[in-house]
């Protein structure tokens, strides 16, 4: 299909599950959202031949490679999306943005603060040419979320007192299950902390327009060994199974932040709740298109917590979507993540989240295990 | 205990669920609310001694004796309460109030149409001389459900379209049940229809300040026959296990109301969902402190049913109980109703709900049968 | 992008909200689902030019015409997708099967039960022939609709007793709305009862796996002329507003069945609840991941209704989506439906619903319209 | 009334709020369960003599004095219900064990460790006489959280690994609601901490079968002055509005505590999650009725949070009340309590939570405190 709208030129490294979402996201922005430039799925790069040229097929690319340096030697590809484990980010990010392409990166920006802040500084000095990364930090793009947001910045809420949020999930509760390089810390940096702490930190700190100052944390290793996929062998887990966080946020805004795999029942229970002087908020991803707000302003006798169903005209991204009432789910923040990004580089704008947002991210994660390490409180 | 407050006399009939629900609320009602008279519990009537005997102690009564006629001839006795199975009310009731007692029967008023215009009748006549007679439909004394009046009352739902009332249990669910008085038609008129519709259609036309007029009704046996709880032989079901109405109101109101004892999961799931021009209410028991509220004027990008959590000073009953965000329950409800009679006959006024209101609601369900028989409209 | 798969090719009729909702399963079906054959998206038609060449480029059409009989006489187009207004149902469908084209037609399946019959006839002879035609009631491909499906085939429910359909909607709420041809009998058919209704009656008789035999209806218009949105004159509304259905369904279920676009607060709210001898279900659409579910087997210690997050690899449709706890939408469920189609065509199977379900439906439809009129049950 | 069982006679000091909630379980206790002996409202004791008689009058003790030393010396008092200040608690608790009375005292059990050590040492000696006291940690009997320890009690959870518990209220939100005795750190010892945080540290400990040993806290004052509800002039708040806790207890669970007055919109929003390696419970008092439950040893297919109506007569207390279905509320638990309270002293044993129970949460509370001042680690 030729629409007649110039492209911007794709290349996604990485297929598993972060590359399906992103190539969802792709293949669909164009179709929602008005675009200056509609994305095209150029070439995925992945390690193995069949299965990379499987998942082309499979998720609508193009052509496939086996190495990633190739995508970003094309002079037909604009952007590098990376959806590659994360050990692997520094290195294909730092590299893409020296070769003038735009990037996408998956998150947690990388598996240490060294890393991140060196992605960062690639990113500032690829800025002042034009070229720009971002940080796939999806969950910003929830319409519930934002609506969220909208309402902080514009003071409906009032100030804000404390906000607790919480990201549990449940797939290492059973101590059977298998050993994987995600436990491994030399391969996935943390555990809990990074896979759901960074978006938990991430989404706080945006949501509230604050930033994690100070913080005591503690993590646990519940189970400290497991059977390796193919031997059956006990391998050591060296990362958290789970991440608590007592923090205090820029503005006297405090709070607790918590990321667990052994919330037994919860799937993807990605929350928060956010307390204000004039009114409160919370959100739960497993009922993402609802956010619940409490108005401070109501007449006592009628206020309660409003259960907004995000799926207005007026809301976030729905303008594009479909009628009231016609719910989205976790796919659709890839698509509006996809549109914000291909609309800020088209106008020659930094999109959101920058590396430097995400590399505080990873300041704050860090802070986390320093103060786990110290048993004391940790200036971010 | 003496507290100084001149006292209302009460002697109630019958002992068992009904007879400790209200024992309960003549037990609490002036250490609740300001009573102009002190509820006194004299005695309680049942048909066995020591049973009565012993319900007496437990419930907190005087006296025990063996025959209502007792209670009714007394000076020193100014309420009868009727807490006994329906088809023995129209008896007691007429008995009652022809000796100038005061009457409170539990509902259904009675098992036919017939009797129900009797005690009426009955009613209406010793009204002329000051003698007052309710019907007791409890769940009007729920909070949220009259804050649901208030606001249909008041205006803020604007006109009513149309309702949707529900009240299932589902204790006959299981096949095996064993067969009781309550499935026999004989004792008690009939089964979910009587029993739990009586509420529903009597809290339908209370919210929404509005009669049914004509209905199309149909009533199911799901198992003809259960075995007796002594011998074990199987005994004819001849009551109806549920009971499906599709009702037109006065004002152009529709609606549907629907009882069954075979809803199985559903405990005490009374529950209503009304909509009008200007805002909607939903309510249900199992969640009894909490009103369900849109604002059909609120901005869209904020509106959404709000969870009215009906604890506050402001709301009905409420500035009587407990500190907002204190819970209250099932048995709250019949200490509000007691406060509601005595305050009441007190000042010289009729209660609510009147035995005419019952007797109305009697001929709802007289119409559902009459509509199941013949297989048309009926009116009302 | 050519991805070696053969194709199936696709022309489209109508490109409004439904040609939305199909162009975005058509794009996306074989990028998640193993299909024989990939849909090709070859032209969509319309009645502007102007508007269809925005529609195919905004949707991802490679063509777009303004006569659908150009699309049933190419060759190269092997499905007709009809998304068009129900007053033109008939006559693409009988001619795109008459041409040999398989259909996909948008529900209701026409205006009127003559029309749906003799598009069931059509289909029946095209099916002799290995063409085959399916009505788009695109809620049973909900994986918690489907998973309620499963367990009540599976007897997991026991005998299902009774059974509530409501679909709640509330954008004519406003009296002020303006008049539009879907409030127009001449164009609609009917108004909530066709829109809504044919959803709520399809649903119910096939996630019961029973059909609708009697019934007793009321249908109500609550505001009978609306201003019109050129010239501001009062038009008469000629459709109902909601309908309320009494019905009794083969094998001795019974249940109510509401349709209403005066619901004020339910923006999108179809849901049922269905209880059996063995446990119950009930789903809504505002929150469709989740299936609620009672089993009556369940230690009463620790029964009740189970959320069931229905995002498990194990549940309807899940394995090929995102892991567990990672929400569907609303067009989730066109993707699922563009891959039963696809996958039946090409097993030479036939596609459910067939047309001859989708009049029946159709069936139900004028009986209570019927009813409405004649004031009696009808059976249907 | 004399119902022939010999009394035990109570003497309550203090009547506001919780003496209003003890006079309801002291009222019907024995109404309600089978007692040994029956609890007698004798005397009650305030400052006023006015308002004392008129609360005496109200809440239905046969006499008001207005020392509570008269009521430590009468013989026919067996039992000192306190349900004054804080502050008071340890005067009146020594003094009445010394003269040989049983002791129920409202939490937090004292102001300070030291004034809490005391209570405990006195209770332990009184305890080789025969002689028992008790803290009101109401909420253990809710019977939605008694569910909960059991299921953790018997296995049903498997090994726990992590806590949250909030007790949320809004009562201070509002910047200009007025100063009052309870932010005044000389007469409540501390703001949210011991009102709120006394309950969830209990709970959390009781539920559990664990102890806190160590803990990182926060607390704050968001409002540091407020205006006097005589004068109007402006006075220091000295307490905490909000306490924010990470906890270590013993068998390596690890957990939160948050207790806040500004929390706005959440009424009495007291509520748990807790997670094991084989179930997880969830509970909130504003829905008290429910216990949120998963059982990791369910189907995928069909696992999910169960909502569990605990109102079975298998459940915890509920045999007495009333039938399933039928809710209970906040004053419950203090029957509740007072049941069990008069059993155990009935039977020679330790009613719980001892006050040794209670000087622990105090000893908690202190190590908040004690980390709070300095910035560190707390052991317990």
């Amino acid at each position: 299909m030729n629409t007649g709208v110039p492209s911007l030129n794709i290349g996604m490294v990485g297929h598993a599950f972060m590359g399906a979402a992103h190539s969802h996201a792709w293949r669909n922005a164009a179709r929602v959202f008005d675009l200056p430039l509609e994305p095209r799925m150029v070439a995925v790069a992945g390690t193995s031949p069949e299965r990379t040229a499987a998942a082309a097929q499979r998720l609508g690319w193009s052509e496939a490679v086996t190495d990633w340096r190739e995508l970003i030697e094309r002079d037909d590809i604009d952007v590098i999306d990376i959806c590659t484990p994360s050990d692997t980010h520094r290195e294909i990010a730092v590299a893409a943005l020296a070769a003038g392409k735009h990037v996408l990166c998956e998150k947690p920006l990388a598996n240490s603060l060294a890393e991140a802040d060196e992605m960062a500084e690639a990113a500032r000095k690829a800025a002042e040419l034009g070229i720009w990364a971002s940080c796939g930090f999806t969950y910003r793009r929830q319409p519930a979320v934002a609506l969220a947001r909208q309402l902080i910045q514009d003071g409906s809420l009032g100030t804000i007192r404390h906000v607790r949020v919480t990201y549990l999930q449940d797939w290492l509760s059973n101590e059977k299950a298998e050993h994987s390089w995600r436990l491994d810390a030399s391969r996935s940096g943390s555990g809990a902390l990074g896979d759901l702490g960074a978006h938990a930190i991430d989404l706080a700190q945006w949501v509230l327009g604050e930033k994690i100052t100070t913080l005591s944390a503690r993590t646990r290793i519940f189970v400290d060994a497991r059977p390796s996929a193919g031997s059956g062998n006990l391998e050591p887990v060296t990362v958290d199974d789970a991440a608590f966080v007592l923090a205090e946020f820029s503005d006297g805004v405090i709070g607790t932040i918590e990321a667990s795999r052994y919330a037994l029942g919860r799937k993807n229970a990605f929350g928060f709740e956010i307390n204000g002087s004039n009114g409160s908020v919370a959100w739960e991803f497993e009922r993402n298109n609802e956010l619940q707000r409490y108005d401070g302003g109501a007449d006592p006798r009628s206020a309660g917590f409003t259960r907004v169903l995000v799926t207005e005209p007026s809301h976030p991204y729905l303008q594009n979507w479909w009628p009231a009432g016609h719910t989205l789910g976790y796919d659709h923040a890839f698509v509006n993540q996809a549109a914000d990004f291909v609309t800020s580089i088209c106008a020659g704008l930094q999109p959101t989240p920058s590396f430097a947002d995400a590399a505080y991210v990873q300041r704050v994660l860090s802070a986390v295990q320093l103060s786990e390490n110290s048993h004391q409180w940790q200036a971010v």
